[in-house]
């Protein structure tokens, strides 16, 4: 890249959309005022080419926007709403600039649905792989985080939507390529791998109950992500399979086996998990109703060690954290 | 790396410095309390091995500590309190545990001496290159952040200290590695390569003074940052070369030329590179004084475009932005 700063300059929106924004791209630093009825929210999530996304699998253009998309994510983990982003790239001579013009319209465009603001970054080159990493920075209002050690003995376990569908659709890029040939339900899962939406909304709808909730988001996989909500509560979670909702078997060339293990190893779903206790949870549902949100039961919490199990109609077998090996898939 | 979050478990501090974190690490994201009195202040950085860092010249405790100081540098250019980071790490194979937790270290220790608490991060496999990204957060007291574009004309240019000394440090180290003997002249240009520390009590004096002050830190080397503030205040500067605070020439086995080169165009010097009215800057250089800063006057400000001119004993040349190139210089 010969000019960073004009590069970055031409990919910028140029308007910005966050009122307390006071200095953007172009000096040593972001800054934006602070809030004194708010808590801050950051977290910061790297993607490697080769090995958390494939050119034959993604566009630039859903490269870029996956990427934030997985840094809302884990701000919707936490009932947060989201508002700055910035974005560091390593840039291998590989990677043409009209493809990072693709990758950055992808995130802006996940951007602009959120009414986040690009706020800075920093691009170097690269010898090999593209590296990209953002920061996402939101507020949640204040003492209303939502933390993952919040669970309780007699919660119920809910998710925000279908599990599984990302792993589903992974696999049939491995197979076939972006450029293979798909059935309607094929590409209906494949569109949820290349362009999965994090749960804001999900999320700032259980912060703004302000009731205990122990969440987390879904990024490796349902069983992993579980397990930290046990760990994190020091609690027994309970699963049950015949609960879990996995992706349908129309159209789509899987076992009723593989959809429950993309469901419980298979990442990249971005949908929440989390405990809540019945009363609130039922409240919850049906103002979810209303917004068109969906939080379904899938098990629920005991008092015992920190550990995960599922029940299925055999068997109650404890979960590890086998979760997402991206391409190294067993 | 096995376990992520046992390993940064491991090298995290156990005791948080700032009082405003309410979430550190171990949740989706990090969550501190919002302050109605300050602006935030964010920016990210990212080094690459082999083209900003190699281990022949650096430890891995060095290239954490300085990881982070380029991001403190930042900081202080805004005139803000460092108040966290984030460390993304892209690890590849060639990297072992040890090494890891030595880099970390390097980070805590700069981290310790500024009161700046880790709150996040992420770290990933590579297939090559190790790969940092920190995000560093602080604060500024509200509307006090120092921008670039604050020149003015008939102000003088000041440099807060040394320019040249890591450049020339690095020459010596591509020169022997940092196994080589060295005089004990080169030790100190050398410490300062490997070793630097950000101007952050500089930055914060300046903004607390209040008064209208254009700010850069010089990681790329004086020309090029001084070209900056040029270009975001769209006015001439004039550097006088004799007026360069550069190396010594005793004990090191560089020219004068080369002196002036590493001043200009040699990078990681991590001071601040600033303009101010002539009244407000003998006020500054008094109260530096008693905090033992320094704030050298090296030129002045004039209307016209945007360029940064050099004044040499024989000729005024037009400067431009060829700047650091790393591993790569000519």
């Amino acid at each position: 890249m010969e000019d960073e700063f004009a590069f970055i300059s031409s990919v910028a929106p140029k308007e910005t959309l966050q009122n307390r924004l006071k200095v953007g791209i172009g000096d040593d630093a972001a800054v934006y005022v602070g809030k004194s009825d708010s808590d801050e929210v950051v977290c910061v999530d790297t993607m490697v080419e080769g090995i958390h996304f494939r050119r034959d699998t993604l566009t630039p253009f859903q490269i870029g926007r996956k990427a934030l998309a997985i840094n809302v994510s884990d701000l919707a983990a936490m009932g947060a709403n989201p508002a700055f982003y910035l974005v560091s790239l390593a840039i291998p001579p590989t990677w043409k600039n009209e493809e990072l013009t693709e990758l950055y319209r992808g995130m802006n465009e996940l951007a602009a649905e959120l009414g986040m603001d690009l706020i800075g970054g920093d691009t170097t080159a690269a010898n090999e792989s593209l590296v990209i990493t953002i920061t996402a920075i939101g507020t949640v209002r204040r003492d209303q985080a939502l933390r993952r050690s919040n669970a309780k003995a007699g919660d119920i376990v809910f998710v925000t939507g279908e599990l599984g569908a990302s792993a589903a659709g992974l696999e049939l890029l491995l197979e076939r390529t972006r450029s293979g040939t798909f059935s309607e339900e094929e590409k209906a899962v494949i569109k949820k791998h290349q362009e999965p939406e994090g749960q804001v909304q999900a999320g700032r709808v259980m912060a703004e109950r302000g009731c205990r909730i122990a969440l987390n988001d879904i990024s490796d996989g349902l069983a992993s992500e579980a397990i930290e909500l046990a760990e994190a509560s020091e609690k027994t979670m309970i699963l049950k399979e015949e609960w879990l909702p996995l992706i349908p078997s129309h159209g789509l060339p899987f076992s009723y086996r593989q959809r429950v293990d993309f469901a419980l190893n298979g990442g990249e779903d971005f949908q929440l998990v989390g405990t809540m206790g019945r009363e609130d949870y039922e409240q919850l549902k049906a103002v979810g109703k209303r917004s068109g949100l969906s939080f379904l039961e899938i098990g629920y919490v005991e008092e015992g060690p920190a550990a995960v199990y599922l029940w299925t109609r055999e068997e109650k077998r404890r979960l590890d954290k086998a979760g997402y090996n991206h391409f190294r898939r067993g």
